[in-house]
């Protein structure tokens, strides 16, 4: 089949045997797949070389799936994705097990994999990599972040001559939602995350988003391709927006920023290189590019040393977004296979150390209300002169017999911060600490 | 070699035999692509799998490369581009000869070619295509298009299995650095047109920017690749800024708007599709994706049916963001060439007609200065309606016996539009014909 490798720029009418399809899972993605490889069909075939024939899909309660041929439907995953006739599987179950098992069972029978599982791939990319190499076969997982966006791609392929030095994400729809309807309405969390469950925005439970643990799985697999390096969920430092108050978001505002939950991959310079990787919410300037990124949008700012500054926008979750990324996937596995070579795997060879938050630089934006008497500056200076952390700006705004404080630190280590906190909030003519942030993104960052 | 296709798991001590580079054109992109040859030259290794050695760089006057070996250097392309140890030939010359000739000649001795030429590629891809897969070779140019922005590889792989239905970008950065110039200052054409030359955003003959051949050619290269179909820049409809005034600036500023050069793409439905193709300069809402990228950035905006809307952002030009799209490229092409396989072709089996500019539908903003009198707006909308023209809106503001007339049509064909503008100079209350220009982007496109 080999003469078929630029069989794309003939008809599909011309084309030969058909590859076999299975898809494990049929829910909101699984149906929209089924859909665009129907509706899709003779594009598809062009752009492959051959027809892409659905072959069988694994789902657990046949009954409740009527939109799909029956004839095709088992509960039987295992068996689906080692049946000899089988050469591509799509999975968009999602979680760590059955599936695992499932995709290296079909990677170890010479199937390639299409996969859109961030937890699976966040937890032990590395396994199902090692697997598709030791069986010259692909593993392709565009779907696992920012959904429809083309963001892994291009990390390991277009800026593959590039060296990235930083990649900056809105990479969970659910909280870029609850947090921008804070930010125009000036709702607290808990009314702006009812209004996102209503609106189906969030799940019933919503801890895997608002917690950080989503963002989380997708930022190891940033940092991974943008790094050449291995980054699992457990290397990413995660808090979630649960305590992420209207004062925050009105402290923000009278700043000239937005807050946002961030995904932040930095390759640390240094004897030994490292990288760090974090999900928090944080601060950043209107006038940066991620600040306009409304609603349930997704993007993804990335730095690279001769690229400059590229951001990637779209939509990061919904059945047809994925499910444009999973058929993606597909056509270049597809072609892959039709041509008897592999994409580009995953490069791990940098093997970068993770650098421990505390040592990662960030700056803080500190917001006291203070009692206004003679002394209370100069006390709240010399704490962050003590943990060796400078003030880049002080802003006091008086009002009666209290005061406002609002300082913002220049670059220092994450447990210089910390600390500097920690100090401030035992000093007694602290009334309230009130905003404590990370602020990111600044021109001279 | 095909054991090696893995091998960018490998690190590059272990690896093989080098893939020898030829470079065409050691210009400012020329110069940014030895450099990142030799600096990132490691990872290069580890990503391909064999190392690249850059083996000889054609240019005019090799006395005037003092930064490159000189062993390297040669004024005799044409042998260089034949030469049985080349396999890779990296274009970065620019012009449609003599550059059509080594690059078809390259193709024809079976090396694969990484090109940088807009005009080439929009004027004769087709050709340099058919060579490509004639002779089982890769024929890439990723920097042709909007600099360092990763865009042609998504287009053509990533939402492979979806279907685009129109692209709007700004692809041109001296046009965006000047129209920003005007929105910002107030300036008119050429006194910000004097500033992008003084501070190095425009040549000294900016015609090819200015008057949107720049923009034309890119958009032909992105029309093809979205609906695979064959754009050439003779196909493209096509004005420029020069006639864009402070005025028009202003107005668009009164309705929420901002100009910008649009490169416009789109799949027309019908009982036979067609796609339409154009840059011109527009008004955009100010909340659309698009009208905050300021300066000399580039953004392109991609809408299919199934992913959404994409907007992808960053550095169109300069050597360094332009190296780093032809070392992308250089990479995929030697994995391509290590692998024994080929990257995906230009697909142009969608055979799609083009649609005259005249039946394209678009909207038009309308100012016009006229007497304060009876039957004005009577006289104004029987134009419009004479000539099938709905009004969305009307805007009258009076200034003493004269009044400005701000009109916006629904969609409408674009001669029906040009037609109506034509019947309305004709009026005789009419003082002066001030702004006319399309709008674009609006939410009910």
């Amino acid at each position: 089949m080999s003469n078929r490798s630029s069989a794309a720029d003939v008809l599909g009418s011309d084309a030969g045997k058909p590859l076999k399809v299975a898809l494990l899972g049929c829910g909101v993605v699984g149906s929209a797949v089924v859909r665009l490889l129907t509706d899709q069909a003779d594009d598809l075939t062009a752009r492959v070389g051959v027809p892409l024939e659905l072959a069988g899909i694994a789902v657990r309660r046949p009954n409740r799936h009527t939109d799909v041929p029956a004839h095709l439907l088992t509960t039987d995953a295992e068996a689906l994705v080692t049946r000899a006739d089988i050469d591509l599987v799509v999975e968009v179950i999602g979680g760590i097990e059955p599936v695992r098992s499932l995709l290296l069972a079909a990677l170890k029978s010479g199937k390639s994999v299409v996969s859109a599982n961030k937890a699976l791939l966040a937890e032990d990319g590395a396994t199902l990599h090692a697997a598709a190499t030791a069986n010259g076969v692909d593993l392709y997982y565009e779907a696992a972040v920012a959904g429809a966006i083309p963001l892994l791609r291009p990390l390991r392929e277009s800026l593959a001559g590039d060296r990235i030095t930083r990649v900056i994400g809105i990479v969970n729809g659910t909280t870029n939602f609850i947090l921008s309807r804070m930010a125009s309405t000036g709702a607290g969390f808990a009314e702006a995350l009812a209004e996102a469950t209503a609106l189906g925005y969030a799940e019933a439970d919503p801890t895997a988003d608002v917690d950080g643990f989503d963002a989380a799985a997708k930022a190891a697999i940033l940092a991974g391709l943008a790094f050449h390096t291995r980054v699992t969920a457990a290397d990413v430092h995660r808090e979630g927006i649960s305590e992420v108050t209207a004062a925050d978001v009105a402290s923000a505002a009278a700043m000239g920023c937005t807050v946002k939950l961030l995904a932040i991959c930095e390759r640390i310079a240094g004897p030994e290189e490292s990288v760090a990787v974090r999900v928090h919410p944080a601060m950043i300037p209107l006038s940066h590019p991620l600040a306009g990124v409304g609603d349930a949008f997704n993007a993804v700012f990335v730095e690279a040393e001769a690229a400059g500054s590229l951001m990637f926008y779209g939509r990061g979750a919904g059945g047809e977004p994925t499910a444009s990324a999973v058929l993606g996937d597909l056509v270049a596995v597809a072609r892959n296979r039709v041509s008897g070579s592999r994409g580009a795997g995953m490069s791990a060879y940098a093997d970068l150390a993770i650098q421990p938050m505390g040592e990662v630089s960030t700056r803080y934006h500190v917001a006291l209300d203070v009692a206004d008497k003679p002394g209370v500056l100069a006390s709240v200076a010399r704490a962050f002169a003590d943990n060796g952390v400078s003030i880049q700006t002080v802003r006091q705004e008086g009002r009666g017999d209290a005061a406002t404080l609002v300082l913002v630190t220049h670059m220092a280590p994450d447990s210089a911060l910390a600390s500097t906190v920690q100090q401030l909030s035992e000093f007694d003519f602290i009334r309230r600490a009130g905003s404590v942030m990370r602020v990111e993104g600044m021109p001279t960052d």
